[in-house]
């Protein structure tokens, strides 16, 4: 427990404690627990802790150790938040949530609610309707209930079927969805609902269970595909014959001048914290804060389909456990973490975070015309890496460091599209909201709509986001060949939204107003490279807007406060309405040389190609924080030459006799 | 010569052969040689012979092999254009060109212009005034002029003059400019003007030459750092013991189901032609067709910085002769190229385009999180590059070809920033158009415009250029729960231009019309991922305007004609307007199922960080073909599965003692 650094994930032992310590408050009442996890340090009781390990001074005291748990009672059904004082074995406190609010689904929920829906009678008569053919069978996704009526209060569910058409590990039932879709509720475990599914553009037609008219099964499993595999790719090997450039102790990374924390936590899974380069503050964390997918089919009940992947399920309990050789190359350190299960148990989850270094070319090159003389140092990157599945999807994570003093992150967003049954045969029989992929299934339209949160310490903790447009100069005799063009400068002065806009390359920096760069004359900063993206499209008056208020803009910036670590708000399964971000700037706070928070939306606007079936090739997006005037030149000046003694390259080997000759006689 | 192909690069042997004709068809007149390469083979001529080759059928005859030439008389300065026919050795034409028309640059002659200036005694004379310490010497960059005078037909060149503070080959003269800059008539070498740079905002105040006040030179080279440099760096060595994934037979290049020809020429460089997947046509020419980067310092004379690298220089000509080991990892294949000297001598390029293969992280990846059986497929690339220095700056063009039949157009910006003498030693001085990036020294504002030229052949060479935007459905009953969102569809039915648009996510597409996917039953297509950006900010009234019409709109679409390549028109050297894309889509052609072309502009609108100094971090734009709808399903299935076997990553040993059970146990 002395070892613990307080931003160290929560510890298998710590969720023992914290059964023990709960259990101890509510005696004789079973517990149902939804979550256990580290409850963010008091930032207030941090920052001298790290300030002192930065300078190299004698550590202060630490701040407490705080556990969060998330809970029903399973006498009364009652859903309880608690915080628990690890340092002290005691409950903070432990308070009954509303009714209307529900907490992430868990794994063994998941699970649960499967098995529930295939064993209830209801759903096995419509089973027995589809007169499916031996070997065949029919498996569910519970999917989370969006919210479509304001007094709603239920825990709800609503089951995809699938038709399995083999009993393979790998098969793709989402290349054969049913027509039928039950509704539970995950608590009183009763059938709400049989839901019946549209399977043409007519919404109103319901489509009765009918038995199944076999159809091919798209599969992605390279021992289910009918083609051959490529057998011309040959290797390609990445030794670090001297082991890696990065040194990691507990959870620390060092590396090429920066330094910083790996954190990990059930809801957004890999977090960085307490950045530095160069003995520098930079940045104090960087985490995925939530993400949304709205759907844009427009009928029932696929209007519900709009899941928020940190809020109701989280990054970090379907973080995957990573294999050595298949998701990196090269020198790979793997991060662990821990979750609770749903009777309060430690469970270990290996290899959920990947650490390596990666070549990404060119850094900076520079050939002196008149000499010939060369410097070309290569672009040397650090990756930390998560890769979640939530459910059909998977995204991967990277934060990449680099020499430049760059971070990046990136997002990848791959696994198999959300598909849904559609009567297709027909030759020409399409939906305006989506795309046929397959016999008898088609992937409607939706979004992707990421939140990034980035709590700067540019040189500090007060620090001021401004934003610049470059606009031409005016018409006048400052201007008199009329080519020229300057910056116009905003500063955020109060917590509010920006937009971002690329007709006038908007550019949001970060800056310290007390640290003035003694070349450029102008205070020191960071600047995000923002994905500029289309927002949510669902109407403003629809549900999937109000549960989604951080996704109708870009930009926002908010005053620093405890707990704000979340866009969408703490609880987003079957919200009403969001209480994130949106709120938090109405407060109307001042912002300007002050502990602030600046949050990026951007997004994928997904209409399904082809191609993106039955597993999809990488959709990538990136976003970067850049140095911009914070050192005095580039910082990756001093990174050694590129050359072949360090590099090892092959030269390929000239073609022989005939060809040989071929284009160099006349 | 019977083995070359009509889309391979020009050979020695056809330099001297068109010196020979040429000289034959001008007896006795010296003749000055700007250009000698290959004119692109008719298409009409050509397409025939690529599709026999494509389909495995016997060979028609070859399209004619012509030449073109640019050259000066030296007995009356007058400008040509000639065409060869490289079969017959024979002159098509040679035709005097208009007296306002100036020739690209050539590198004899950027080194004449060089020494020209050094040895003016009235450039002596302002160097004398320098008193410059025992071992300080001035050097010089010739600019090409841009156009500030509708009547000025002299070809004229700017040289901007600097301190030379060491006589190492890597000196950086960037770092310290002069407040003097003669101007050069190039053919009749007379000093036209001797201008006097403006050092403070004041564009009226020019600077008298005064003794020159030692400054520090900010350099790059690493044995003029007065910095260690970092020695925490490990080797990161890309073996391939197999050897590569792709062949080469001269200049066609075969790998994953992709084959192209790599093509060269000494005003574009690297250029690819005649790419299939699968033997399925994709696309007939990918080219960067033209690139202008103007400053936004409205002060004379730096209202004519907007250089045209394509046109007024040459990619080809500028290429870098790449090393093994340095620019790329891995098993590398070069080409080589050649050009023409003044004398019509035939100069070897060697090593100007790089291949290789690249690991990108993941292809696609799906756990099923039931069985937690997983399928994991890397992302394994084909990289064709080319590196060209333009006097102070670098770019490096990337063709990244992938097993998901994506093609990107990967543009990274590097070298040193064009600077401008500034009086910046008062502590706050600066410019609102530049960043002050050393003492007396700024680097202006300005914008990188390049233009992508995109010759498709989906499936065949009729196509259709349609755009579609997402936009949310209407509040009608089709749309009851107010989620819907579509896309809109626009057709590009005449030859025109349009814009991008981030807040309806619109995407581009190239379809042809009459083959249609079976499967989602609309027309096979790839779609354009383009990098919307800010558009040109000079003033529509402005020569810089006028001069690049081209970077004014992000999509142009035309009809495809022979010898329409350069977006910005044939000759941009000190034009006066362009007569490109703009004068082609005016002509209101059909471009519905026809033979087209789509320009993408995109661009950097770079306004400098002083981490751009004294050599600036790769600043990357990408822009990506994808197919979509063109496959029945995701291309890249069949890549096999990523493997510890195949890849041999290796594992980050666990620390010891101590450490070991840190976190762990309560």
């Amino acid at each position: 427990m002395a070892t613990l650094h307080p931003f160290d994930p929560i510890t298998p032992g710590e969720i023992t404690l914290a059964t023990k310590i709960l259990q101890a408050a509510f005696p004789g009442v079973k517990l149902r627990y939804k979550k256990i996890d580290l409850q963010e340090p008091i930032k207030a009781e941090v920052v001298p802790y790290i300030e002192a390990e930065r300078l190299g001074k004698p550590l202060p005291s630490k701040p407490t150790r705080l556990l969060q748990v998330l809970f029903h009672r399973m006498d009364t059904g009652a859903f309880f938040k608690g915080l628990l004082n690890a340092d002290s074995k005691s409950v903070v406190y432990a308070k009954e949530l509303p009714r209307e609010i529900q907490g992430p689904v868990d794994t063994d929920e998941l699970i649960e609610i499967e098995q529930l829906c295939l064993s209830h009678p209801a759903v096995k008569k419509e089973i027995a309707k589809l007169k499916l053919p031996p070997g065949v069978t029919v498996c569910n996704d519970p999917w989370i209930y969006g919210c479509d009526d304001p007094n709603e209060t239920r825990r709800l569910f609503q089951c995809y079927m699938y038709i399995v058409s083999t009993d393979h590990p790998q098969n793709n039932h989402y290349s054969v969805p049913c027509k039928f879709s039950p509704v539970f509720d995950g608590l009183t475990r009763e059938l709400v609902r049989m839901d019946y599914l549209p399977a043409t553009t007519d919404a109103s037609t319901d489509s009765e269970t009918k038995p199944w008219k076999p159809v091919e099964t798209i599969q992605y499993a390279h021992d289910l595909l009918t083609e051959q595999l490529r057998r011309d790719l040959k290797p390609y090997i990445v030794t670090q014959p001297q082991g890696p450039s990065f040194t990691v102790a507990g959870n620390e990374v060092s590396w090429q001048k920066w330094r910083f924390r790996v954190g990990f936590n059930s809801r957004e899974g890999l977090v960085i914290h307490n950045i530095t380069y160069d003995s520098r503050n930079v940045f104090y964390r960087l985490s995925m804060s939530e993400m949304t997918v709205p759907y844009g089919d427009p009928r029932a009940p696929f209007h519900r389909k709009q899941a928020f992947d940190v809020g109701d399920v989280g990054f970090g309990i379907t973080a995957n456990q990573l294999s050595l050789g298949c998701d990196c190359l090269g020198h790979i350190k793997y991060f662990d973490g821990y979750r609770c299960d749903s009777r309060g148990e430690p469970v270990h989850l290996e290899n959920v975070i990947c650490l390596h270094e990666q070549d990404a070319g060119l850094q900076h090159k520079h050939t002196n015309y008149r000499s010939g003389a060369a410097t070309a140092v290569r672009n040397r990157q650090l990756v930390v890496q998560m890769i979640c599945t939530v459910s059909n999807y998977e995204y991967i994570f990277a934060y990449i460091f680099d020499q430049a003093a760059n971070i990046e992150l990136e997002v990848r967003a791959t696994g198999i599209l959300s598909t849904v049954p559609f009567d297709n045969e027909k030759f020409g029989t399409t939906v305006p909201w989506g795309t046929n992929v397959g016999p008898g299934v088609m992937a409607p339209f939706h979004q992707h709509m990421f939140s990034f949160r980035i709590d700067p310490a540019i040189d500090g903790h007060k620090n001021t986001v401004i934003y610049q447009d470059s606009v031409p100069m005016a018409e006048d005799s400052n201007n008199p060949y009329l080519v020229g063009y300057t910056t116009n400068e905003t500063v955020v002065k109060t917590s509010s939204s920006a937009e971002t806009s690329v007709e006038k390359h908007r550019v949001f920096k970060i800056r310290n107003d007390s640290q003035i760069n003694p070349i450029t004359y102008k205070p020191v900063s960071y600047k995000l490279m923002a994905a500029p993206s289309q927002m949510l499209l669902a109407n403003p008056k629809s549900f999937g807007h109000a549960r989604a208020v951080f996704a109708t803009k870009p930009i926002w910036v908010t005053k620093y406060r405890d707990g704000e670590l979340f866009a969408g708000g703490e609880f987003t399964n079957q919200s009403k309405k969001s209480e994130g971000v949106e709120g938090w700037v109405a407060r109307n706070e001042n912002v300007e040389d002050e502990d602030l928070v600046l949050w990026h939306t951007f997004g994928l606007t997904h209409n399904p190609r082809i191609e993106d079936f039955p597993v999809m090739p990488v959709e990538r997006v990136s976003v970067m924080l850049k140095p911009d005037g914070f050192f005095t030149k580039n910082p990756a000046l001093d990174v050694p030459q590129s050359s072949q003694a360090f590099n090892q390259s092959t030269l390929h080997p000239e073609a022989k006799a005939c060809c040989s000759t071929g284009g160099v006689k006349l």
